[in-house]
């Protein structure tokens, strides 16, 4: 028992309790963008009637020095207080309060003064903080402290110490030399900030071997810098994301469309990693050089566009790890490396990683390695392939270790599986999400999946598409123009984070392998030849999209959507806000064939109108200007035309 | 960085999160009461799609070995599973899972068998799982386990092998078992368990120097036992609540209506604690002796009755501390002790501890002293006066430090301040606490405030007060009996604890000090005369509503209400229903003045019953019954009569 009361700090009286941000109790990390302001909120209290104080304490990691802010008491002991993160990394953050003793004296003094009653004593209390204060007051105020204490101390001039016990002098000094006796310090708190592109982009996802402007040609690097960065520029993409680029392996090589027979001269699964040439540090020879790659990184960066590589932890039978590291695998009886299955299904062709290997350290450090390979190549953003189907404590190391050293690396999830381990990646470090936006359709699940998607915004960022190339959803099998249009369109508008898997989606391919939403002759498994230039009405659409999200500060957010009433199932109409004024309306007529039409109601506070005001809408798609009055206004949408209007609010 | 990587387990792949019940990730302990069935759950996953299984393990503190209880999968990762607390102390809980290999095995054994593919190498797998198997085994199924691994390993007879893989017997033993290797432990949780009396208690308080028989004779413990106890018997209270029985002091003695001038042979307040003759642990000797309060106990014990004690952290100046430990006190600068303040108002009767101080270990062990000398007499209930004013972090030792002795040691709190800092002191150990329900008088705030109350349920136990000895509220000052009726009646049926003041409450006493929510001539300050014996409308009211909260589970407990749907916002109404089919409907007209009525909906679902079904109301305080079918049912309560109906729901 006395153990138990020598380990207590039994003279802090003042409690420190339910910190925001803060997530599940600082088991994992919240996170921000840089240039967002933090708003720290707690409760605090002590026992009886004294007074306390109370700062937030913030520092970024590779700073020493912590910054402090008083907190503001706001209601119901209560307090807040800001801070700006204007740096890619960790900042550390906590709370500090203390009892006032100075300030509950001067309550005192000010009530005891009122009431007439004799405060001597009281003055010599008030000598004794000044006197404290000395300690820790500037050179300039030394002197002066010392002497109102003496003022204090001496009782010869009595109504002038009671006259400056009750000034704004005594009252500034109180606040400026804080006696900090018995502080409370609460455990230190983590942010990780991420720099803008975490927070705002547009993706484009293609297959480099189908670059080539050539028929029946593998596409290389350079045909990507020739063909396909003109076209992502063009239509205002800035991450290009390709499949794994490193060398194929041959032993149980699938053919075309998943076949488990393969052609001499079929150029393979790029997701069969590893051959006699290498694994996931080398470069399949047709692509092209290491030195090709780092030119395509090179020249993305002067257009704006970033490269995004695929990290996929599984290996070809034919990679050098399944030589040199056999136990990183599952070894069956027999001796052999076990392949991947789904029972009955086998899938001979590839070799999962074990993470209960012995040497599973060996394991971590080589993975590791290859992601700080990439980043020397240049490479800042990381898709990685099927997340949750490698141990999450794996994740939750790598991930700080490489961002240790390159803070600006971006990871991005293809997690499609249930929602407490997609949930559980965001929260051990991943920057973005892949989401079931894909199969999210109807008005009712748009608007419960957004709402469900912003209450987990501290920690996951959504990165919504329409299709991928694992993916052709049933929305789009059979799909006309208008619902290529609108699935774009909201996926571009809804999230700050979106792509599309290209030119499959431009092209508005909807042929699937029947029964399944994958594409019918997928790249996965062939090369496909495509005209760059293609230009159509959805391309249209895109661009200018694109190009109104570059533009309004609004579009570059998730988080901040209000959904507008509108008496049609079918009418999905949407505000954002930015801080400096932005205000984007879209509305989109989610049914393809029928025009739609209704009173949407703005929700006027958020754009700053009242009742009766009048407002411009500008369609940044159509660069139409409507007049607008009030709350309810009319809208009609066919979607053989335009199924939705991109409008800006504007004032007159 | 090679240091962050040996301290991870990086083979375990299970993750267990969201455990329920938890308070703030373990930093308080969650209470219950003896014979709870604690409901255990938990988010539990892992990567990839292999099975896995988990236990819920528990033990009484007092016990070393885990209970293991297997869990259950709901839905969405979702485990749960029970344990029943039947001890008075502290149980520990965590939960374990881990990856099940051998599950996943026989799932794919199913899947490929099914398929009719060739297992050769799975039976060898199969052969290593019965192997493992056999060194936890019970000694006779360990020649069966090793006997089969035979079979599975010779391939000698693949048929039976294969059938065998496929058995009830194979699947009882995989879960029989369990290879635990790589398993995950929740770090272990903690549940408070109280006495029965700490759920439900019916509290009466009143003064023992006013117990006598004789006019202007200070009370007795004696005379409690002669006039209180039978009193307390006849109308159904189990806990005798009395405010400090410790010599009072002289200097600043307050008189009647708290005048700081007192005559000769005025009694004091017992609030003013301390003289010459001792302190926290001596007796007042006008009361009577330590061993006639050690015969009180024993009496009390004899009818069913605890005595309550009342703690009050503060001291007269005649106090043996304030001569022995000057040091736990507040010392001005003139060298006297700090007297309480309230500026402008001063307290000079009264010297408050002083938390601050640097002897506050020997301050904090004395305070302890107190309590488990009262312990030693046989008190076990502790009511704290004002515990909000005393450092939290002391509540936080001193009640587990008293409670490790004697577990069931009750401590009341009573705190009528912010709801952060009454929430704080439930958190931190209170068995009971005051509540604001002496100022929640409409429906609307009566129901939002039960809903408040059981949000808090986990830790915090409401005990319901229409007056107390320092509070005469604004409701009750000129009410007359039906309000009187009212106050009570909801008192003793929304909450499983309550308390009156008497016999101030069955006087219906309703005169205050002007201005003030205090009673005009309190006991605080004189002693008062009353008849031990008078009877009333009231008083009968009263002994009804005791019997039937002894006789009726439901009654028994707070959080299990649900407020019924009625038309009329003068009434409220609501069903309690307990674990044993017990159902009770209490239905109340707030309106002291006019009669009210209109249609109860019943929650037929609660009740069991269908839409068309009979079913009995039967009122415990008239005994009259009524027959009533269906949701909506019609009451009529004319105050002037009997503003309540105290119904239970019997089966025809």
């Amino acid at each position: 028992m006395d153990s138990i009361i020598s380990s207590i700090k039994g003279q802090q009286r003042v409690v420190i309790e339910n910190i925001s941000p803060q997530l599940e109790a600082g088991r994992f990390v919240v996170k921000a963008f840089v240039g967002d302001v933090i708003r720290v909120e707690a409760d605090i209290f002590l026992d009886g009637h004294d007074l306390l104080s109370a700062n937030l304490l913030y520092k970024f990691s590779k700073d020493n020095k912590w910054i402090s802010v008083p907190m503001t008491f706001t209601k119901n002991d209560h307090y807040e207080a800001y801070f700006t993160v204007l740096d890619n990394g960790f900042y550390f953050y906590t709370i500090e309060s203390w009892v006032n003793q100075a300030a509950s004296w001067e309550h005192e003094m000010v009530m005891k003064t009122k009431d007439g009653q004799h405060v001597n004593v009281e003055l010599m209390v008030g000598a004794n903080i000044l006197e404290t204060m000395v300690k820790i007051a500037t050179k300039e105020d030394k002197p002066e402290l010392k002497s109102y204490a003496k003022l204090f101390r001496d009782n010869k001039h009595y109504d002038e110490a009671v006259a400056f016990a009750n000034s704004p002098q005594m009252h500034q000094w109180i606040h400026q030399y804080p006696d900090k006796q018995h502080v409370t310090i609460h455990k230190e708190l983590k942010i990780w900030v991420d720099r803008e592109r975490a927070a705002f982009s547009s993706w484009y996802s293609m297959f480099p071997r189908s670059a080539s402007s050539e028929y029946n040609k593998h596409g290389t690097f350079k045909d990507v810098e020739a063909n396909v960065l003109p076209r992502m520029k063009s239509l205002g993409f800035d991450v290009l994301y390709i499949p794994p680029i490193h060398p194929i392996g041959m032993q149980f090589r699938k053919g075309k469309n998943n076949s488990t027979t393969c052609s001499g001269g079929e150029p393979g699964v790029p997701y069969g990693i590893g051959s006699e040439l290498g694994g996931h540090t080398a470069i399949h020879p047709e692509l092209g050089t290491l030195n090709d790659l780092k030119h395509l990184v090179t020249t993305c960066k002067s257009m704006g566009i970033e490269l995004a590589m695929d990290l996929a932890i599984q290996c070809s039978p034919d990679h050098p790890w399944a030589k040199e590291h056999p136990e990183w695998f599952k070894i069956r009886p027999d001796g052999t490396i076990q392949y991947a299955e789904n029972p009955p299904k086998k899938y001979q062709d590839i070799y999962p990683l074990n993470f209960e290997s012995e040497n599973w350290q060996g394991l971590w450090q080589e993975l590791k390695h290859v992601m700080m390979t990439w980043a020397e190549w240049g490479v800042r953003i990381i898709r990685v392939d099927n997340p949750h189907t490698k141990a999450f404590s794996f994740w939750e190391w790598v991930i700080p270790e490489v961002q240790a050293e390159y803070p600006d690396m971006i990871f991005l999830a293809e997690a499609f599986t249930k929602p407490l381990v997609m949930e559980q990646l965001a929260k051990l470090g991943y920057t973005q999400s892949y989401t079931y936006f894909t199969w999210r359709n109807s008005k009712r699940d748009l608007i419960a999946y957004m709402n469900e998607l912003n209450g987990q915004s501290a920690y996951m960022r959504p990165n919504f598409w329409p299709n991928t190339h694992d993916i052709l959803p049933y929305s789009l099998q059979g799909g006309t123009e208008p619902m290529f249009l609108i699935r774009y369109f909201i996926a571009a508008t809804l999230s700050a984070n979106y792509g599309i898997f290209g030119p499959f989606y431009e092209y508005m391919i909807n042929e699937a392998n029947p029964g399944k939403e994958e594409y019918k002759n997928s790249e996965k498994y062939e090369i496909r030849h495509w005209d760059w230039n293609m230009e159509n009405k959805l391309t249209h659409i895109i661009r200018m999209t694109n190009k109104a999200r570059v533009e309004n500060t609004a579009l570059q957010r998730t988080n901040n959507i209000t959904f507008c009433d509108i008496q049609n199932d079918n009418i999905l109409a949407y505000l954002k806000t930015a801080w400096n004024g932005n205000r984007i309306l879209a509305i989109v007529n989610l049914d393809p064939y029928n025009t739609q039409g209704g009173y949407v109601r703005i929700p006027l506070n958020l754009i700053g109108k009242h009742t009766d005001e009048e407002y411009i809408v500008h369609d940044l798609l159509t660069e139409a200007k409507y007049f607008w009055r009030g709350e309810f206004n009319a809208i009609e949408l066919n979607p053989q035309l335009m199924p939705m209007h991109l409008f800006r609010i504007e004032d007159l």
